[in-house]
């Protein structure tokens, strides 16, 4: 299954991988987690950011693509490793005063990441993984998904010609399931819950050989990720926002964030990092009961409507919750009825349709300005991290049915009529 | 319904509108087609070139933004108006050589649309639309669309808080109506076909007082669309391909992409313009008719999966084949199979996931090589026009399923073993 022909060079300012645990540091190459800690070994990709400063600055980004492969220096990936031709990142931001009027916020903008490749924010992290994959010399790649990372990895493994073995869940939503079929992927539905799938791909990928893309162990996958609190910093440098909202399940997409944020910090993009506040389902808050409580983690059962973070046990929660005590952020749960108002108010008054786990940082930031945790007075950012195509049954729940009627303009008068004195 | 607050300058470089029956021109205005010619009247809108030629140089376009309003000097917009917040064109161009080999031909490029915020090609038309709503005082709009006019319609709408009232044919896809509903949009669902849906509208739009963006009549909607020839001709400068191939419906797509791609030869940007191939589906074919015989069009019954193109008669028939011939092009239809199987290898070996109509281009590529109107020395850009995830239906179709197993390392083992032997 490996493909060992090609040596590349090493990233050049990775100095290694640290352990969130332990806090040993280990030396650049193909590991997953700390080898003492186990699972439980979240491993940090760690920079020379000295170095980096020399070579990322607001005058040597002017001449490069809009894409997240422009902050290259902050990536895992080789120099001399060809990128994959889809466009993944710099999704725009966008000013949305009408929802900021809706929602009662001073300044709102909203980040699209539903304009991604594959229409999700983890185009980010599967663009990272499979030019790891390559890198270490492996043909396959694999992982567990409840979806969108799934058709991510489907969609960048086609680009780039690895073959992909994706295992999900079984209540994966079909239109993701087909999304990753078109792509040509492997897909195995695992009888049982994120969980197994995620246990067993990981088995998988040991027995076979076969690179693990899980973004929740893989120590790369979230650097990929980071990008997005990359480009907020730089395209808000001007007026950076007070907080930023994110949907958290595994904990590597505002991990990823946070992450991001402060390198742009400490290489003086910013003056400041906004803060974070990360928000969860009601029925998957396994991450909120570990940050309220300030213990360990504690899996949870999962029941919501937004299926791409309904993560029982967040493997990521050690990242998650640092970077948002770092920000001095919060974080907050909110229901699948708050999520469903939410993907209409976004899609009325901002324009973007999201799909659940898309729509709810933006549910989230509404129930932080009624319980003020956020003041009217100051500015966010949401980050929508799924297209609303994604998902089209649960968005059928939050609309009602189109009105049918006969080609006539009798029967469109009556229809008006009666709308009118309803 | 109307709202005339506010009066904005005409269009600085907007000559007029001439109609391509009977060739009289008409000074700027809100008129839909010609008074002498009816509803086949459809008007061209004129620009002063000569002028624009000073303003708009690869020169000027290096400090805009990278997206369709950079052309600002040929879109029929007021300087005064606001733009809608969402980043509408410049789509991705994606050099594929492994679709290209699969295929056959030397080189071979994806513009993939499906990036567009509504997620297909009609953003480009919507846009202008609800800023041409606003320009002439209104606050309703309305169209009648197989689904994608529809819902680039309905966030538009949304985007810069117009009304829109929205008449579908029965057979439109579940997604896209969804889609719509989620952005707020009246939804009319008529008993009926797509020209039944279409008339209703029109009569509608004038009953009531609201604006008709029906693309295939309004004058102003396919300056929309000629953005993606004017975006190809800057993207492609350096190594224009020899075809553009591109799927038909009402023909508003192909004669806009066309009308780009001709002014930006008059303008400098390219030295020639490369050959249209049109590709319309077997099962709604009228257009291909008429540009075999050279007679008028005669519409037709449409069966086909690729319902953003299953049109029976197309109100740009005349833009459409003029373009076409004008470039000596060609015209050429695909089965539903052989759009199935494009889907396929558009994913495989391009890595975009289109919509059926978005991929028809492709099919017609692989049908126009093995029928020699195209060479393999040649080299083509195909338009997926719209996103994979808009038809998921007619996507199931061209995948089976994916595998069940329990979550065990021997089932799935089992299941490894049983492929490789099969």
């Amino acid at each position: 299954m490996e493909n060992k022909d090609h040596k590349f060079a090493p990233p050049l300012y990775v100095t290694g991988q640290k352990c969130f645990i332990c806090g040993s540091v280990y030396s650049y190459g193909n590991v997953q987690t700390c080898p003492k800690c186990g699972i439980e070994g979240i491993l940090d990709v760690c920079y020379d950011y000295d170095e980096i400063k020399k070579h990322l600055t607001p005058a040597t980004l002017l001449s490069r693509k809009f894409d997240h492969w422009r902050y290259k220096e902050l990536l895992p990936v080789p120099d001399d490793i060809q990128l994959p031709h889809l466009h993944v990142g710099w999704s725009p931001v966008y000013d949305v005063p009408r929802l900021a009027s809706h929602l009662g916020i001073k300044k709102l903008w909203i980040k699209d990441d539903g304009r991604n490749p594959t229409n999700s924010f983890k185009d980010r992290a599967s663009s990272v993984g499979v030019l790891k994959a390559i890198e270490f010399g492996f043909s396959t790649i694999a992982c567990a998904s409840t979806g969108n990372a799934a058709s991510s990895l489907a969609g960048l493994s086609a680009a780039v010609g690895l073959q992909s073995f994706i295992f999900v869940p079984q209540r994966a939503p079909e239109p993701k399931i087909t999304q990753l079929l078109v792509f040509g992927a492997t897909v195995l539905k695992v009888q049982g819950t994120y969980e197994n799938a995620f246990d067993l791909c990981r088995e998988a990928c040991e027995k076979f050989g076969w690179y693990n893309r899980n973004s929740g162990t893989n120590p790369f996958l979230v650097e990929g990720k980071k990008t997005a609190g990359l480009e907020i910093a730089e395209q808000c440098a001007n007026d950076l926002p007070d907080w930023v909202v994110v949907s958290v399940g595994d904990g590597c997409t505002i991990g990823g964030i946070g992450k991001g944020l402060q390198e742009m910090k400490r290489l003086g993009f910013i003056g400041r990092v906004p803060r974070l506040l990360g928000v969860q389902a009601e029925g998957a808050r396994a991450m909120v009961n570990a940050f309220k409580s300030g213990t360990d983690l504690i899996p949870t059962e999962t029941n919501t409507i937004a299926d791409s973070i309904a993560v029982g046990t967040p493997r990521n929660w050690r990242r998650a919750i640092g970077q948002i005590k770092q920000s001095h952020g919060e974080m907050i749960t909110v229901s699948d009825e708050e999520i469903l108002e939410a993907m209409k108010s976004t899609a009325r008054f901002g324009g973007v349709f999201g799909e659940p786990a898309g729509v709810t940082a933006a549910a989230g930031l509404k129930r932080a300005l009624e319980t003020k945790i956020i003041s009217p007075n100051e500015s966010a950012l949401v980050i929508v991290t799924g297209n609303g195509l994604k998902d089209i049954q649960s968005a059928k729940q939050a609309v009602g049915d189109p009105i049918s009627l006969p080609p006539t303009m009798a029967a469109l008068t009556a229809v008006l009529s009666s709308r009118k004195t309803n």
